[in-house]
């Protein structure tokens, strides 16, 4: 059963391991006419780099895209476009320290249920270099939904207990420091808390909340393809996730009816029309599985890093026990490599129902045909 | 595009408004020779019925359930299996007051956006009614799971900011109260809240929690279809819920990897084979997307139920700002009703990938063909 | 795996055997605001019913169709519309005749070995009562064609050795015999023809062919959703039919590229616009699978019914020989009976790639989000 | 909306055009553990190599296919499959003599109509190229159908008017002949034929048949799936087919039920069991579209290469009528380097399906899950 296949209209497929010969990612169903270049889905794959500060991982990726097809004369053509990134840093290790053992916190041991044994060499399929294709499809995108005045945002809202306060925040402060945090004081504090715990041998997780603005009302399918479910799908699937949670999520049930209701009111343009809105958003951008026009809100619960140096207890493939220890440099904390992966996986949720939307009217439709 | 189909090899499609005609469900792509009765689905159906207690809604929905097709003697044929519900309860009513109206907290605003009107008897499609049709799919997946081991339970975690207490947890005490809470003492404490709430007009929300137990190791796919993905999309497109969370879900941020990492340990069962389990759960029952053979243990937050009594502030279609005073008796809380959808999701994912499971390696596959 | 869904965009699933409770098909993805009546699917359903003529088998079906959800206020909803048609003629029959046997041209056989065992009630799911469904769904989807300009319609084109000729044809004919022939000299043929196979108590086949007028160019995708290749899997789905061709067809083999090229030309319409036409219509309207603007025409060749009166051999389930009658009136061909299917059949597919088709260029994307 | 992904379980996406940066596909759901190399797929792209014989075209098209993910010591992981060839033939041409006309025959009209501008190299993607990745990912499909027992195999049955001869049949001498005519006269005549044609600046269709032999009964999905619709859909998206036909096709209208349906019958194997077979395939191998055990039997009809070297009348993009003369040499007959892309698209249609048949049973799903 293929799993790695995501969206319904806007379709992607991705590919590749953590130390097999790339990565990649091929996009049906790309609308022809929009302007891409190499830049624009570098400048992503850049974001999930590692090695650009102490709390990720050393390991120099370079991770240079190629797009190979369905663009012509800088404009995509409608057809496939194929995305790919090769692996540079494949030298021969030696994995028979681990690939025989199940390493705590990680997929090994499922892969291996799964589908009778597994590419070890640092997880294969289940690494996170895996969102590579993620988010250079995600780049495509974000640039279809820029071009219809939709912006897809997300920053790290909390490392371990360390979490970003309202008065503080700052889209600008966002990308000043290594952590993504819109909040100086609270990087601060998270440096700290991660600096304890890497002298600990140890790692923390975090929350990552993600804003979609300029979305108009109408977006999201009803019952099982609400937009907060696909969006919920495409979050869970990041390696990782442990919960989302749409607008109040998992206060709301802490509120009553009066106090998370998001009342109606109204106001009139400049060019004179009436123009509903919520006076709150409680809901964080629907109801009913479909966008309101306020801010689609959103975050997700990342997991502490499965990989910390200290040893652990763990068995081999024929179920001996042992202790085991993880050598290599790891992240101490994933989640600000992981903020441009959400995006990602945001914007081709989003990019995906928005063009579906386009078929819900038949006014619409006739319209659109009398062209 | 199209929002009522669910799965891929068990695929499900719904249908059916709060006040039309009758509500339904299209199995496609069940297995042949499954013992299927009336009963089998009735049963589940009784648990969604309102009117069984204060707290529940008190319109008498009957809701017999017809088996259509796709059953003969007795036993799935293997071809579509038509499931039908027929609303009884469709006396015309005087929607006037709030067909021009939207009320907050629902859909009313979104599929006016959408689809540029509505059935604005009672919600139309948004209604809660419409799990009508899952509850009677997730009946048959759940009949097919059973068949192979697998358990999947629900339960009322909390009411408001009422939960129940790990040592008072009993499974029997769930079918005891109409709270579907499996601890007594909560249960009453929660009761006494509600009756606080439906005094000052006003409603609440909850959580619940599922269990899915003998589930074996290996089924979820990596990348996008993952099973804790899947599972959160099947459970947010529920309406009202705001979260989703596996395993130690939002609380994993809190941990460190030292802590939340669940370590591998082997025993030695009766046949002398070795078996390899996880000395902890705190992912929940899956590594990497993938079933690992421990409980797969999820939550679902519910938002407050958003018909309430009191007077709100809203505004007609033409912008108006207006106060609405939304009249007939709801549930202060759907928590209860909902234990038994957040089931049937489960089950009709479950059953989905297990199936999809079956193709994963050559060995199997071979062996399979050479019968 | 599922099998009875048909569409991406614009969705079906079909449910329904020939001897059960009734049949049905559920539309997801309709789009809304489409003026809808019982009587717009009712006219569909008629053409198909049998008991017309001789030709025809005697059974009365009614066959009334009931929309159950979808519509509301005579137009649809944008949700699931379920269309319902309950058997009327069910009593209970004496099928130990053949219940252990295999009827030779029938899917008695097959069912077995797939599912094992089947619904032996008059073929159940394999029965062509089966296309209910598909034509109660196509029905629609020709009715949205229709808002559109585009116009489906089907004709026999020959029964057994009988073919219409070109220089009589007429539509207007069409109507005017029970054989569905735009050739009043070729039904009258035809009629012969059957008679004489009725006498011998054989069964003959035919050809139907289907004209698509009024599709824009630019429908239909590249590679795997060809326009032709949608088709071709629609037509092919219908039982009975063993061959598809698009415009020449198996006949282009027979041509050369200089003969079987349609040239391009141009002509300047009444706005002054240049037009671009092709001079001749070889292709069939299809150029790299996708509209041309040209008429689609295509055929479909249907096997003779496989139920015939005269005695054959066969095994029984336990693959014991036997001679076999099949008793009962059963149509000495069903293709006059089939039109209507191909047509919603071509209708289905053409609806669901027509409005797939208009996310296909960003630039009509942006102005359709600029309203 | 995506055109370019092929399968539910066994799901294929390609990518690429004639002359970007290469072509690819990605196989999403293949089984872990089948031994895979380079030279499996190597093989079978060979095979459609043009460059061969002066019947095809002399581009040196190399076409060396790179595994870049899905294997690990030589078996397959169950993770997908990245399958690329890189273009070697890229010089950068003068189009300017066409890339303002539409060619006869070929795409270049519908590509611009749909999106708005198209890839003027060599077709881009509506390119005979475009089948290298059909071709890699059939190889997959192929090998894994190989080691459950099911052969796929075709060849040119006509070119232009010259038919093999049923006496002469000989699998063997298939590979002799550059046309892939299991018939060495044969082939020799559609020599001359292909000559004289080629004198006169014109060229050839022809007939491929395909069959597979080995597949059990029980194969395809009854209603929308069956196994003949979906052939039927794969050989249609080959671009130049213009016809399919299942056994008797496009004859059995012509034949009566007496003498097209298959009776059956049944003999006592080496271990005493009773097998069930039909006598005669007039069926092609499918009833009710569900595979019966016999060889399943197909053909597909292909029109005349639309390159040819004689001038035809075209007009340009603005409409204006002119001249045009296509340059480059060509194949005369595209039937023989079809062969292969006919297996390819058979060979995923029957894995797709063949997986899909193994939820079809409760029985065997008890079985497969007790292990």
């Amino acid at each position: 059963m293929a799993g790695s296949i995501f969206g319904t209209i806007f379709r992607v497929s991705t590919w590749g391991e953590s130390h097999g010969a790339g990565l990649g990612a091929v996009i049906d169903g790309c609308p022809a006419g929009l302007p891409l270049s190499q830049e624009d889905i570098q400048s992503w794959l850049d974001r999930r780099k590692p090695g650009q500060s102490k709390f990720t991982t050393s390991r120099q990726e370079g991770d240079e895209v190629e797009i190979l097809s369905g663009v012509f004369e800088g404009k995509t053509t409608g057809t496939p476009i194929a995305l790919e990134v090769r692996n540079k840093d494949q030298r021969s290790k030696d994995y028979s320290a681990i690939m025989n053992l199940y390493r705590p916190g990680h997929a090994d041991y499922t892969f291996d249920q799964k589908y009778g044994f597994r590419d070890y060499r640092g997880g294969g399929r289940s690494s996170g270099r895996e969102t590579v294709g993620r988010v250079a499809a995600g780049a495509v995108a974000a640039k279809i939904l820029k071009e219809l005045g939709v912006e897809v945002r997300a920053f790290t809202r909390s490392i371990g207990p360390v979490e970003i306060s309202p008065e503080n925040f700052d889209w600008d402060e966002r990308g000043n420091n290594k952590l993504y945090m819109p909040d100086a004081q609270a990087a601060k504090a998270a440096q700290a808390y991660l600096e304890k715990l890497m002298g600990e041998c140890d790692s923390a997780g975090g929350v990552i909340e993600c804003r979609i603005e300029g979305l108009p009302a109408g977006v999201g399918e009803p019952v099982f393809d609400k937009l907060d479910a696909n969006l919920a799908k495409a979050v869970l699937s990041i390696g990782a996730v442990k919960g989302f949670e749409i607008g109040e999520g998992f206060k709301a049930p802490l509120l009553t009816g009066s106090t998370d209701n998001d009342e109606f009111a109204s106001e009139t343009d400049e060019s004179g029309a009436r123009k509903i809105y919520k006076k709150t958003n409680h809901a964080g951008g629907v109801l009913g599985g479909i966008s309101d026009g306020s801010p689609v809100v959103f975050r997700a619960a990342f997991k502490p890093t499965a990989s910390i140096a200290r040893e652990q207890h763990t068995v081999t493939r024929e179920g001996e026990e042992t202790p085991i220890v993880i050598k290599g440099r790891h992240d101490p904390v994933i989640v600000p490599r992981a903020v441009v992966v959400v995006e990602a996986m945001a914007a081709l949720t989003v990019c995906d129902l928005l063009l579906g939307s386009m078929t819900s009217r038949m006014d619409r439709i006739r319209e659109f045909f009398r062209r």
